[in-house]
């Protein structure tokens, strides 16, 4: 019979889970003290601005148990703050794991979990120093905190973009909403589909590399990553910045299998790529003179496409897309959100 | 009818909260990005060590829903991470709340619970720099991430006591567990009863200013707060710095108020004491010349006790309780686990 938490117990399976980080976690620079004590500490570097973001994945809510093993649950609930880190230009370094857990759980199950964390953390030399267990009553939540840091003034925010600035955006978002859909219209029984929007959801890239080489040149004026929809995070920085934006229809980039799996679901394409889809692409706007050097910027790091779609436009003008016919509709900029009744 | 968090969403309840926060709340040093990016972050102090840890705290679990006001329960949950900051000898700075929430709950006892959190920051000057929002299932939970500061080289943790070290106590363990039968005793209708106790398990305080002194004075030579009952917390020292403790029976210090409520309850107060408490009181371990230094650090911040309550011992002895009629008695350093099927 396969070993459970509630037999091991919360400080037994704490022990597994420090074996299991100091086997095959990096080390980060700068830790003092690690998992065990009250708390874990570290000494920052000189010259570095700390960065700290936390977000939970909480069972049924983000994800479908069932459809996703634990090791990519790991990866995708970590792979989720690292873009946070990776959108603002820093790199990641410290991990706290707070897991709210159901005594049944099989500890390989838990140990699954972590792997999945080391997987996404160990190629960044990240480490995992610090967290929490604790019995939740039916379902799995995991709050993950991440600390990152980057060079003092290099930092980009959201509130800071500017009328007349290009907006950019890497990769093909879209994909992940259009999997999970996929992963529903399965059923059930359906397991865990091997196609590659299926796995854009379960297990989303980030662009916390990318985000970091942009942040490197100065160049860009706001990025943010794309986690309520591609609408939803261009708000985010039309609100903060207090500016509009147009974008153009045709522009969007659609990938094939974005195109084909809205086709056979019977879907717009544009739907999945405007509206809660959690891709954890980059949004990125500039000055229109430095596109290209944004887009050698990224490239620097992998290849990952940039597409310009679009332009900051001044506040009242709102947020609109130009359509091929060279009218234009306007949009609310409403993503994805986890309270609202919505009324669609 | 009163707005629930269905009604204005995920975020309009972060716009709520940041408007809180902004107005209520104090301003921690350093803070560069406060609630409302893809990050928070903060430019770190020179010459100082940064403390991290995060604890969560789940409906049904840690508390009772309809037994603790929301602003309470805010208090006791930022507490035990203060207090957590504070055992290692630090300051604590910058928060960060991560909330899993049911729609229905109204925004004013959101509001509460920020209340509660900002009512136990404040007096630190420390801030609540970001967090997250999710629906959850069933039962809400609170995960709070804290970061401290600790002058370097100055952090006192579990795994540094030596055979032969006084074992120190602060205030009265125990009364929170006597506090929360108290609770239980009274039924679910029994609302909040207005008992020292049950003030014991419902707000609890901390000692972080107490732990910060200690550490200053250089003279502690392992610290602990006490979350897992005094019996758990001291093993977890004996564990991480593999030594036995001896402790005293007629030392312990029982408050008037524990040994009433026990009588009631049909207990031994001693259980209390030893047992599955979360008081967040100190454990101090030091050489025996220094128990005079460390008493005078504690009472230069307030009228908190310490108590001499044994002494630490070789590895080999284990944990052993000294009766008064000579004789010993082993004990299982066990406290509270969350998971473990206890065979009591």
């Amino acid at each position: 019979m396969p070993e459970t938490v509630a037999e091991i117990g919360e400080f037994g399976m704490i022990r597994r889970i420090n074996e299991l980080v100091v086997r095959e976690g990096a080390e980060a620079p700068g830790v003092t003290l690690g998992i065990g004590d009250d708390t874990a500490s570290f000494l920052p570097r000189r010259g570095f601005e700390l960065l700290v973001t936390c977000d939970s994945v909480v069972e049924g809510r983000h994800y479908l148990p069932g459809r996703i093993t634990y090791t990519d649950l790991g990866r995708r609930a970590m792979a989720l703050n690292i873009s946070d880190i990776g959108a603002m230009g820093g790199r990641p370094l410290y991990s706290l794991i707070s897991l709210g857990l159901r005594g049944d759980l099989r500890v390989s199950d838990v140990e699954a979990l972590y792997k999945g964390f080391l997987q996404e953390l160990n190629p960044f030399r990240a480490s995992i120093i610090g967290g929490n267990i604790t019995q939740a009553g039916n379902g799995i939540f995991i709050d993950i905190t991440l600390i990152g840091e980057v060079e003092e003034g290099r930092k980009v925010c959201r509130s800071t973009a500017g009328a007349g600035d290009a907006i950019l955006v890497t990769g093909y978002p879209g994909q992940s909403a259009a999997g999970l859909r996929l992963l529903l219209a399965e059923g059930p029984a359906g397991g865990i589909p091997d196609h590659p929007l299926v796995r854009a959801f379960n297990t989303p890239g980030h662009r916390a590399r990318e985000g970091r080489a942009v942040a490197l040149t100065g160049a860009a004026s706001a990025m943010i990553d794309t986690s309520d929809g591609f609408l939803g995070d261009l708000g985010h920085i039309c609100e903060e910045s207090r500016v509009g934006a147009e974008l153009i229809l045709e522009r969007l980039p659609l990938s094939e299998a974005l195109i084909e799996a809205a086709g056979r679901l019977g879907h717009d394409p544009c739907d999945f790529f405007l509206h809660d889809s959690d891709d954890y692409e980059l949004i990125i706007t500039c000055d229109p003179r430095h596109v290209e050097k944004i887009r050698s910027a990224v490239s620097s790091v992998g290849g990952v496409p940039v597409t310009e779609v679009g332009r900051i436009t001044p506040q009242e003008r709102g947020t609109t897309l130009l359509l091929p016919d060279g009218s234009s509709r306007s949009l609310s900029a409403l993503g994805w959100d986890h309270f609202l009744r919505r009324g669609e």
